[in-house]
């Protein structure tokens, strides 16, 4: 049983420093690795191991390929800014041939996961020597996991890792006793960027949580268009999680005066703390217009753009 | 070229008087037939032409299975109380087997179509004996066809009556000089009660054109209820179209805090002066809010709802 760290009894910088304490008595004068995806957990996770480890921390950021508009770069250009080198880690043929053809939600979720776990990080892994790992596991991860909302993993067999070789392996957790709103405070403490600790969450499978169907180049390049516009209209709001998402259902619009089946972009603004609960925020009808708008006008192939009214539960935040 | 008569233009007693001559002086003692969807094109011809001939109009509601809540009888009823005997006819295993494995929006609305024409009303036509057809086309339908929005029919051809058999046959379109608004006078004045000449819209496929993907009779039971839902909860508004599609992409949702793929459901509000133009209706959010819990509590399976967003153009207003 975990044991909670409430938002009410964190003290930033004393967490900070019992875990850096932590790692640096785990992994003693071995060397660690991990994963950073720009997010504000593995971004925390990545100071506080540098923090520990200084170089003796191995950090990598996968290019899936489904990333948001300009991301790799600027999460590398942003850790390089605070002393921390990022090896950018050029993957996108190898997941989006893991992708191909797939259409099912949970397979989907499953080829991003299985790709990232056993193709990319596993070599990184089994090529650095590392026996620690250091993951951004959060304690709401965990409350997923057990309630069959988010499906547990094995991370040495998804790295395919033999469990009697996983032996000598560790895996570091150190944000596992708080939430969401615990992480802000810890990496604002860390001294990362508003950028980083205020961030938006974004999950695990990317852009291809935001393609309904099949997810190829051409779909992943029109949701992020329609992301990076949902995301420069809603800056003013400050919401939870704005995100926009490619319908496969056709619905008929008018070009040129002409009958032609386009796309639907769907977006959703969520007010939420820590992610367990949601409501679509109440944007104001001139900003929906205009995102409406740029949506229809810069996206290729748009005529018809939605806005998300359910809560969650019973919806999710994302849509696959 | 069709003269446009317009709403400034149109003194509906006079259009009324001119119309039943023109419609008496055509059909002389022959009878003539037509079908009535409840929809206020065909509600208004249907009373001119009762005016015209009485008993020698021969007036068909075909129950095609894909019509909204409790709209059959509605319609026949109210005819009865204005004293025009309205004719009931059941061919919803006929709509439902032609619908079977279509999921081309195209082909879909032409299966209902087809179906209407060739086999039920075209039966119905040549079993009265009727010559004269009387049809509810109005100007923005003309317009529609030659801008090609919609595509051009011939009904001769449709109802299975060959041209050359079919030079004993006339059609008689009197609300062709005019669009919605003008109708919607005609109406009034006729004596038609406020429920029908302050009708919405409603698309020829029925509430087929509301389900993306096949239409089964369980789908159109699901957008039955969520179009119940939509037009209750959006009843204090004065919009000129209200909607609820039911879409063929699954989203995630939560179901006793499991992971469930479920429906969605898109709401659409339209206002518009002659359906050529429509913008989405500011509809506030408490309605917005008790709307999409209603869809989501009492329409089965349902996880999600959207609101539209788009204009039209490029979006049109019913979604296939």
């Amino acid at each position: 049983m975990i044991k909670e760290i409430r938002i009410e009894d964190l003290d930033p910088e004393a967490f900070i420093h019992e875990k850096a304490e932590e790692i640096s008595a785990a992994v003693g004068d071995g060397i660690a690795i991990n994963a950073l995806s720009g997010g504000v957990d593995s971004s925390a996770v990545t100071l506080l191991g540098h923090r520990a480890l200084g170089d003796r921390l191995k950090t990598y950021f996968v290019e899936n390929g489904i990333m948001r508009k300009g991301e790799p770069e600027q999460v590398v250009s942003a850790f390089g800014e605070l002393g921390v080198h990022v090896e950018l880690i050029d993957a996108r043929d190898e997941f989006f041939a893991a992708l191909k053809g797939v259409t099912d939600p949970e397979e989907k979720r499953e080829a991003v996961t299985q790709t990232f776990y056993k193709d990319v990080f596993g070599r990184l892994v089994r090529d650095s020597g590392a026996k620690f790992l250091l993951q951004g596991t959060i304690l709401t991860d965990v409350d997923e996991t057990a309630a069959g909302i988010k499906r547990q993993h094995n991370v040495f067999e998804q790295i395919g890792i033999d469990p009697e070789e996983a032996f000598g392996y560790q895996i570091l957790e150190p944000l596992v006793q708080i939430r969401k709103d615990g992480v802000r405070r810890v990496a604002k403490a860390l001294g990362l960027p508003e950028s980083i600790w205020n961030r938006m969450p974004f999950p695990g499978p990317a852009l291809a949580a935001r393609v309904i169907g099949e997810v190829t180049p051409e779909k992943i390049e029109t949701v992020r268009i329609a992301n990076a516009i949902t995301e420069e209209e809603l800056a003013d709001h400050d919401a939870f999680l704005k995100l926009a998402i490619l319908h496969e259902d056709r619905v008929t619009g008018m070009r040129e005066g002409r009958r032609d089946f386009g796309l639907q972009i769907e977006v959703r603004c969520w007010e939420s703390v820590d992610a367990r609960e949601g409501t679509p925020t109440e944007v104001p009808w001139s900003t929906l217009r205009r995102l409406s708008s740029r949506l229809v006008d810069e996206v290729p192939g748009v005529v018809s753009v939605t806005y998300n009214l359910a809560t969650k539960p019973p919806s999710t935040m994302e849509a696959i």
